[in-house]
């Protein structure tokens, strides 16, 4: 009897000496250095798309070329308007005295994220407005949304991309009628706020609002509750539902209302 | 003898068990999202430093306030050279064909971070050239600086910030005669990029040469040798010699050589 009991203890012992050392050897400290980040941002460029009545992006070259002492030298000017491209809306953008870019925490931009796939709902209706119902089909089927998540909408519209026709609904200048792309509801925003509390959320459209909104109540939602929002999102298709994390640096503008984010993922 | 046996095999089992589960359990995964985060990043606003002949940041207002329709609206159009505040160089900045902003591959900009305090031999010399003996010196004291690494030097210049007499060691708009603050060697430059293969290489000065230099062959070194550099590095002195990752997330300018960069380091 005693000798089954210390077979069984040094069998569980050296597969426990195992799980011990995996973590201290293995996967972990490797992982660490090998984790693969998966870049969730368009370059911004002279095709980076922005809101019809927007500044778009531009460069202009202060110089290029050799010097004339002989060495390379390359320098450039840079302006657009806050929101275009990948970009963070800060709330104080639809919000009074609500956090400035500079304002906004890092913990609320580095957490654990998720994505919710709707293309099946968005990719055949250009004007969907996502419900919270859609997020409670959701959570039925990948658990409830935790507190300071990082949510992710993936409506398909990254595909769009850079054709302004397609991904904003109109290509004239400077019109903000015909917009057609899905965007968060009002109630939409009021669950992932309040009920859900979560850090942040992001989508690859060009608004949290959609493309039809005339009120803007989903900026206006997240941006009371102090939530930052990511727009034109690049590649989420290529991220899992779950088991990463969202590493969202904006360009730190003081009393900025929106920045230019560069967002990656790390997976687990 | 079988009884001694068991009893220690079950001694050595709970131990085990609990080294198991801690990684499991315990501090790894609570550690995920409660590691101690700094943000090494200066704010760009009208306060900003830029090089005396680089056009210096601009935040122009578009609105701010209640719109008609009776909700807040705040939104801003950013202007700047790229080099100027806490901004990436990338290498193409002083190296024909070598990577721009969005050439270069995001494990060069996340990983292992050291600080180097060189305090002791910058602050009493604005001219001090950074030499290859210095990290030397460094490696004797801490160990060698292993390849990959993201090398960051304290030389304590964000102590001046935002005085541009102090920080740059003029204040006479276009003057880069009388720039006086630490940099990079040539053979220090060449030891990092060569030698020790580091990912890149950052500091709180306003450059990677120094500030009488005329030639610029930290630059070139560097550049050559595809290392991007991070300048204007703020609150370096607020990390441990080791033991933390850096995140460096340069804003995507696409073809740029330089961009506003948002970084932080991650403690273990």
């Amino acid at each position: 009897m005693k000798q089954v009991h210390a077979r069984n203890y040094r069998r569980i012992f050296f597969g426990l000496l195992f799980s011990a050392l995996v973590p201290i050897l293995g996967p972990n400290s490797s992982a660490q250095a090998e984790k693969r980040i998966i870049d969730l941002t368009h370059p911004f460029d002279e095709t980076t798309l922005y809101w019809p009545t927007n500044k778009s992006f531009h460069l202009d070259s202060a110089h290029r070329g050799r010097t004339e002492k002989g060495y390379w030298y390359e320098s450039n000017d840079y302006s657009a308007s806050e929101h275009g491209g990948t970009h963070l809306d800060a709330p104080a953008h639809f919000a009074e005295n609500r956090w400035h870019v500079d304002d906004i925490p890092l913990d609320r931009l580095i957490g654990p994220g998720v994505v919710v796939d709707l293309r099946f709902k968005t990719m055949p209706n250009p004007d969907y407005l996502i419900r919270a119902e859609d997020f409670h089909e959701w959570e039925h089927q990948f658990g409830t949304i935790l507190e300071n998540s990082i949510v992710l909408v993936l409506t398909g519209w990254d595909q769009y991309w850079p054709s302004k026709k397609d991904y904003l609904g109109t290509d004239l200048p400077g019109d903000v009628e015909h917009l057609h792309f899905p965007g968060f509801s009002e109630d939409a925003a009021r669950f992932l706020a309040r009920d859900r509390k979560v850090s942040a959320v992001g989508l690859d459209t060009p608004s949290l609002d959609y493309g039809q909104s005339k009120d803007f109540k989903a900026h206006r939602v997240f941006g009371e509750a102090n939530v930052p929002g990511f727009e034109n999102l690049h590649q989420l298709g290529a991220l899992p539902t779950r088991g990463f994390r969202v590493i969202a640096l904006p360009m730190k503008i003081g009393k900025g209302s929106g920045a230019p984010l560069r967002i990656v993922a790390e997976l687990d």
